[in-house]
Order: structure tokens, then sequence, then C-alpha cells
């Protein structure tokens, strides 16, 4: 078991890496006699709410459904009715047991209930435990847009059960390496060897290597949150890739692509992007795509997507014709930086190129 | 004009407290040319949005319907999507143009907004102007308690325009002068004197006077604020009165009283109460309630309602057996604390008496 102590500007929290970590949630997360409201899905609640439950004296659950579609702010009405229901105080603490959507919900409603009370993340998807839990982010998508709602607000713990992987669907399992590959790559080229001599160890989900993986990512992103906890700066390369991964979940339809497999797409662009406007080299790119194509990740986008599409999904403000382009860009493994570009062509370039090899 | 600067956990900023500041928005604010959605309420819209919206370039406005029933997580959607349709970013700036319930839905719109824009208090009412506009506390009411969803997120200005007292509604230009008397009980007793002296000035609304008058209250309550900013100490204090006010507006029914006519029962009931349990000096309580009388407030609880239900509504915790009832009282004017009762003994006691005068 590792443990990740995190600084924030209110305070400070730890993170729990292992496996079997779920019935000790009372001691790991200092819960003490206060009283505990579950919020989970019906997905992950068929394997891990029982064992979870049971941790505690007397928790109140609730299961929503599960998937992106529920992200909304009807759901956390839910979980808002569910406290009221239940005499939730400002001593109530929060459970977030299961993917980010249930992380991001139950933190949202966390930091609004009574104007802020404690919530836990218990991470059951890879991606959630190498990303979303750590951080603070919290909110809801609305009709226009993802996280339009939201607010800042850190865990008072975060247990990582690798246990949990076990129940994890292959597809969603990929889904949270992509955001592996993209830590390794903003951090060091180390980072990277390692994923490589390690990948056939990580697809079959080896306990000791996802812990050791999980924890590293867990390190590099409570490092770079506490550097910029309400991304002024620092903060935004660790959007590497999501600039492409988010316009391809706009126009390709939120249920095509999952968003880890959306961001696979997006580094491999973000590579090339770079090589063209930072003379990355372009050896750093086939390794990534091989690296995720060993990871069974997509690495080109859909070829029914129209460049011009994507490009207008893109821009930073489609009210104004003033607005541009920002991406996140390699220099090389280990060094990322922010770009914007006031003109379209040289992203054009790169989706219209007739050579591309996608 | 007065320029009170207010500093908070995260920064800065100044209350100015005047006439004719509509118009100079703007420049007192700080907005620079950064985009501007103007919130307001269909009563406050007839009077005052043109003479603020000209003070911007091109300000979007949003009108909800006036009233407490207005304060739903409904009606914060609607100004989310306000911001969404018309392309608002983290730049924006909110500005919420009325009373309580509408600087409460505009803060906690804009604390959410991408997880938190900057916003403005233009404060229209006398109890916006003296007590909400002040302190962070953002929210909406959910069917089940009033603002049990919300946010702490400071104004990055508030602009006290005394002008805009002159077309509030009597009733309601009263129910402020109740959290003016509060805030004096809490202050201290010269606040209290001058309040007496200057008693037929304020009725008459003499400019000069409120602009003081005004300028008092913000300053005793921003200097209380910066000292516990989340409430947990001696913010605690401003809420002299409220428990009492709360119980009668649940019990009575949110349109039968106005919250500044429930605080000045309720400061008249914590007052015999402090008698009783603080050995507060009764020619305190009846300076107290000859002002309130003056001013044209109710000063004794309704006598339809059940001094049970009262103590009902008062439980901190209704769910729990082991509840109790805890109350802001006084040992003298300017000195307030807060007392917690295990048992319902004193209150009944009060609420119950034979004798009472009311």
């Amino acid at each position: 078991m590792k443990q990740l102590p995190v600084v924030h500007s209110k305070g400070s929290y730890t993170i729990w890496v292992g496996h079997g970590l779920l019935n000790r949630a009372v001691e790991l997360a200092a819960v003490g006699n206060r009283r505990v409201v579950i919020v989970t899905d019906n997905h992950v609640a068929v394997h891990w709410l029982d064992p979870l439950r049971a941790a505690f004296s007397s928790p109140t659950t609730l299961v929503l459904p599960a998937g992106e579609p529920s992200k909304t702010l009807s759901t956390v009405e839910l979980i808002w009715q569910h406290l009221a229901a239940n005499g939730a105080r400002r001593d109530t603490v929060l459970i977030a047991l299961g993917g980010g959507v249930i992380g991001d919900m139950t933190g949202f409603a966390a930091a609004c209930w009574m104007r802020g009370v404690d919530f836990i993340q218990v991470p059951t998807t890879l991606l959630a435990q190498v990303d979303a839990s750590v951080g603070g982010k919290t909110g809801v998508d609305l009709p226009d847009g993802k996280n339009l709602v939201g607010a800042f607000h850190q865990p008072a713990a975060v247990l990582i059960d690798t246990d949990t992987l076990d129940t994890l669907p292959g597809r969603e399992f990929a889904a949270g390496l992509a955001e592996v590959v993209k830590t390794a790559l903003i951090e060091d080229e180390r980072f990277l060897d390692d994923l490589e001599a390690d990948a056939d160890a990580l697809t079959k989900r080896d306990k000791v290597v996802l812990e050791e993986v999980i924890a590293r990512c867990c390190n590099a992103k409570a490092r770079i949150v506490q550097e910029d906890e309400r991304e002024h700066g620092v903060r935004a390369l660790l959007n590497l890739g999501h600039t492409f991964a988010h316009a391809i979940e706009t126009s390709a339809g939120y249920d095509r692509f999952l968003h880890g497999e959306a961001v696979a797409i997006g580094l491999v662009l973000a590579c090339r992007l770079s090589e063209r406007e930072l003379g990355l080299d372009p050896a750093l790119t086939a390794r990534v795509s091989a690296l995720l194509k060993q990871f069974d990740l997509p690495i080109t986008p859909p070829a029914d997507i129209d460049p011009a599409r994507l490009l207008d999904a893109m821009r930073l403000d489609k009210k104004h014709a003033q607005s541009g382009w920002r991406f996140v860009l390699l220099e090389r493994a280990g060094k990322a930086t922010v770009r914007e570009f006031a003109s379209p062509e040289p992203v054009m370039q790169l989706l219209g190129d007739p050579n591309r090899s996608w």
C-alpha cells in the first residue's frame, strides 16, 4: 500500500493506493463517527457497494444511473434530495464510489451542500484513479457543454483500491491507460520507458505494477495541482491531447468514444502537431502510437468526421471571429508547453493532410 | 460616497456606498472591457435596469421573476442557460442587481459557472445593502429548507447606490431596518444610541443618514466575516434573532412575513431569553422593542402559531432525539454570545409564558 500526502490551499489530504482498501475505509479516510452517505452507480454497485458499505456502521446509500448522460444538474439534485431526506448536516461525509462521473457529481454535491461538506473519492475506474479523483475539479455537464457548472472542491481523502479494477470492462481499462501515457509524456521520458517495459504486465492488470503506475500518476498530478490549484497556469499542461479529444467527442457524439479513447487519438495528433511546430522528434510520436496500440486504443481520428468540423469544435470561443486555437504541445517527453494559434492553418494542414497515415 | 476595503481569504474587494453610483459602475467595479451579464428581477428591472445597463457598452441582461419562491435551482439553471447561450467565459462578469434573492442566486451561479467567475453585488433593498450583499454567502433554497445548496463566493465589488431605495416599498424598507438594529446590538451601544437619535430621519429615508448607517453596517459585517469567512465561530453572532426568525418563517409560511419582519420579532425574543439566561437588562429589550415599533416592524410572534411548533422548527437536528437548541444571546448591547440548550424548557417557558406581553 502506498500513502501519498497532498497539500492544497485549504488543508491537506492523503491518497491511498493498494489492494483490499475498501474495508479499511473508516480508518484510512479518518471518518470517525460522522454520518456517511455513499453515492455510486448501478454498474459499480453490483460489485463494490456491499464491501464498502460493510466498512461503515450505518451509511445511507444512493445508486444513480451509470454513464456520462447522467452527469446533469437533475442527477446532482437527486443527491441533494437524498441528503435532505436523510438529515445530512455540515459534518456529514459523502463518499463517491465509482468512475469520473460519480466523482465529479458527488464532489459537486458536497461542494454545495450547506456551502461545503467533506467528500471522499473511492475511484473504481483506472481513468478516475490516475486522473479525475485527484485535483478537486467537480461539476456537471449542461446541454451546451461539458463541465460548464462546477466547483473546485478538494477531497478529504482518496482511496484507490486496485481490486476494483478486476471488474472493469476491458475497453474502460484501456481508456484509463491513455491518461497514464499522457501523464508519462508530461512527466519524463523514464516514465515512458517504464510503461513500455511494463506494457504487457499492465494489460494483464498486474496488481504490483498497477499500484506503482497509479501512485506515480497521482503523484505527478497532485504536484501539478499543488502548484496551480485553479488552473491559471501549469495545470493546463494536464490537457495534453485534450483539445483534440474534446473536439472528437463533440463531433463524433459522446457515445462513440470513451474519453480515454478520444485522448489516445488526441495524444497522437498533439505529437504530430508538435513535430511541425516545435520540432518534436517523430520517433517519440511513433513510440506513443505503438504503446497506445499495444493498449488496444485508437490512434487516428474517425475518417467520417470532417476536419473542418473538428477545427470548429476546437475554437476557443465560437461567438467571436477573433478567437483562436490553444493546444498543449511537446518539445520532448517531459517538456510540455501551451501554444495558441490565431490562424487555423497549422491545424488544418495536420487534419487535412492527404498523406496522413490514418 | 464611502469606500470600504474588504480583505478575504482569496483577495480583496471594495464596498462603495453613496448615491448616483449606478452609472459609475464600470469605473467603480473595475470591469474594464470584460463581458458583462446583468441579472435582475422584474420588480427591480422597471426602475433600475436601464440606468445600470447604460453604464456598460454591450451587456446582456436576464430578468427573473421576483420573490423568494424563485430562489430555486431551476431559476439558477436559467442563469446558466443564459450564460451558455451568450458564450460566457471565465472572464465574464455577472452583476446581481436586486435584493437578497437575486444576489444569492447570481452569486451562486457565478461561483459555479466554469468553476467560478467574478460577480458584483448591486443591492437594491436595504436588507441586501446592510447584510446579504456582504460576506460571500450564496445559494438557493430546496423544498426541504432554505439555503441548503450554495457556495462561499466573495463578490469582486459591492456597489450600494442609495438612490435605489427611493423605489423600495415601505414594508421592505422597514424589514431592512430590522437587520440594522441587529447589527447595532452586536456592535455597540453607541450605534443603538445613534439609531434612536436618527430614527426619524431613517424612516424618512434621509440619504445622508442612510449612507452613514449602511456603511457602518457593512463595516461591521465585513469585519466579522473577515475574522471567520466560513462561519466556524464569530460569524454565527450575525444570527442574533435568527433562530426565532427562521422558525417563525417556517411555521407561518414564507409569504406571511418578510425575513426582516421575522428578524424583528426574533430580536425581541432573543432579548427576552437573554434576560432570563444572561441577566440582560430589561431596559435594553424595551429600547429595542420601541425602536422596532417606530420602524413599523412587528415585535411579537403571531398568536395563532403554537409555541410547540416553533420549538420544533428551531431544533438543530430533527432526525436525532439528542438534538438541542442554539441561540445567539446578548449579555449587553455590543456583547453577543452563542448558547446551546439540551432541554427545550427555557425556550418553552419564554414562548408559552401566559403572562407574556404580546
